[in-house]
């Protein structure tokens, strides 16, 4: 696969937002094929985790297509959980290199706002195990059991974590698309809401609304998709290998440095999944950018920030960006193809590879995709 | 794309089953994976229309990875409602074309009768454009609405429906997979249950649960992908350009023929998505094998028959063998596959190349796709 380019990109602000999901997706593909100067499509990809749940809409590809004005073009939907935007953005690239389609509209987001949080929460509690979630798991809580872990076995504490989401918003500070652009101190997280604990408010990924786009093509342009990788793992939490590391990750983050050619050294930043602070510490060490238990380290040490030698998250991550579940994956690549085209302002980062790392489900089926500017 | 082969298939008995969808998929893939013998996979590609609403449960693709002990194998889900079956299999062609993954197994499956008719009746309707759904259109509302059209532009009579339904139960009377395996005689047709005029109980698929899977590599065998299209129509039946021939159908049918190099008449047999009667007829039409308003005659004459010149849906079709919706795109390729393979015993037909036609929503989301002896 060396033939799968990226044209163009486009977003919705995130956030709690108006707009229906289909009009989010409007405006994103606007923006999408505004910058890729590319009107025809041979196919349209669509990603949401559940608007079926969330806004009781169905046939979500032909609602997209009708709506853009692209009827008869092929459309299709895709869904891996809160992993939607890697896998649809990976489905459409094998259709661009399998010659089948040459250019190809991939969009992907999430109306979550429009159902009480509570709802929200329901919704996306679904994707754990059902047996797990017979014992009170909720996507917290699990995530809480997975930090308390690796703060036993590595010694990290609580103030390293909120060391990301101080980061993450700081950086979000310069993001126009971001649902939240405030800074915060390191004091008012540690003194915020417990959510499960050590898991306080500002550790975990808002509730969001947004949209995100992108064109491809194979036809040469500035950025290319150069690696991709998927894993999965066992639903339960409990039969798991490691709780301080995912399995899907490291399987995908293996199989995209394999198809690149490249090793975790050659990447020079990356967009990991931080939908709980400490997702984002793991991800760095499944990821191959530090070792095991070194993640938390690396952030200590402003080795992560928008200046250190290895940023992550320049666009405020799934923490402050925000976390439309179906959106993120596709997201993470907008910012990366914007950071490889120097358009980035106050946020641009330097480097020619820069990496996402996605979160499906509570890591069942995670993606890892790596861009290069050619 | 010249490197697609099918190398097993399975199915479940479809009807109205005790199994839970993820048990039906095991169920299915069992088949094909004793069949196929192949038991490493790059990928797996999970299809399902919407089991958010019929069963409560996300995250589909990781549910089955994990149930069927493929973890950490890739998993996703696809979705274009009551097409998915044929978008899946379309998705995974294009994944072993691409040369990203060489094997693949790709599930699909739906699980209706866990809801009470009416609520299915009210999923199955979100597919429809909202404005219309305001209104009160169904989706026997709408195809009652293009039957009355049909008829009034070609004479078709009440009669030449009923011979679909007749036709369709007689051929899934030898298909040990099928919903129903009872003959219906043309009177009990006619004087059945009317569902919206002119459609009555027996021109209406059923609600079923079930599932098929199918295996694809890169590697030959007897089986070969030739041909595949997929097109989309406006979600409002009222902006169609005609409302008695599908454009998406249209579209995907003419795509497919010239991925595949072949005009209609090469083709030997068929599997149309008769999810009433008179979709079999404009799809005989849509995919070329008779003129504008000649499909009623062609039925009429006995050439769809098994027996006939151009035999359509030996399976039984979607009214008799069955339509659990996220299932029926696939199991008409498996129905193909194994006919080419000289498996169908008693509803045997004969032939090298073989057509399916699914429909996704009202005719808003349309596949073709060709499969050939080699």
């Amino acid at each position: 696969m060396d033939n799968v380019y990226i044209h163009g990109a486009g977003m919705t602000r995130f956030g709690r937002l108006q707009q229906s999901l289909s009009e989010l997706f409007f405006q994103a593909c606007e923006g999408a094929i505004f910058e890729s100067g590319i009107e025809d499509y041979d196919c349209i990809f669509v990603g949401a985790m559940n608007p079926e749940e969330f806004e009781g809409e169905a046939n979500l590809a032909s609602i997209i297509t009708d709506l853009i004005g692209m009827v008869p073009t092929p459309a299709m939907r895709i869904e891996t959980a809160s992993a939607t935007g890697a896998a649809i953005f990976q489905v459409a690239a094998m259709a661009v290199a399998s010659g089948v389609y040459n250019r190809v509209l991939v969009l992907a987001g999430e109306k979550m706002t429009g159902v009480e949080t509570i709802e929200a929460t329901r919704i996306l509690a679904e994707v754990i195990s059902k047996n797990e979630r017979n014992y009170g798991a909720s996507m917290p809580a699990l995530a809480a059991l997975v930090t308390r872990r690796y703060m036993y076995d590595f010694g990290m504490n609580s103030k390293d974590l909120a060391l990301v989401a101080v980061k993450n918003h700081f950086n979000a500070s310069f993001n126009p698309y971001a649902h939240f652009r405030s800074r915060v101190s390191l004091e008012k997280v540690l003194t915020s809401k417990i959510i499960a604990s050590p898991l306080r408010i500002f550790d975990c990924g808002p509730i969001s609304d947004g949209a995100a786009a992108v064109v491809l093509s194979n036809e040469p342009s500035e950025v290319k998709l150069i690696g991709m990788g998927h894993g999965t793992d066992y639903l339960g939490v409990s039969y798991r290998e490691s709780l301080t590391s995912f399995t899907s990750s490291v399987v995908a983050a293996k199989k995209a440095y394999k198809m690149a050619g490249i090793e975790p050294r050659d990447v020079d930043f990356a967009e990991i999944h931080d939908a709980f602070t400490s997702f984002e510490i793991i991800g760095s060490e499944d990821c191959g950018f530090f070792p095991e238990g070194h993640g938390y380290r690396a952030l200590r040490d402003g080795k992560t920030q928008l200046d250190g030698s290895f940023p992550i998250n320049p666009s405020g991550g799934l923490k402050a960006r925000g976390h439309p579940v179906g959106a993120s994956g596709l997201a993470q690549l907008v910012e990366i193809f914007w950071q490889l085209q120097g358009k980035c302002k106050e946020r641009q980062v330097k480097g020619r590879v820069g990496l996402a790392q996605s979160i499906g489900g509570f890591a069942t089926n995670n993606f890892v995709t790596i861009l290069q500017r050619v």
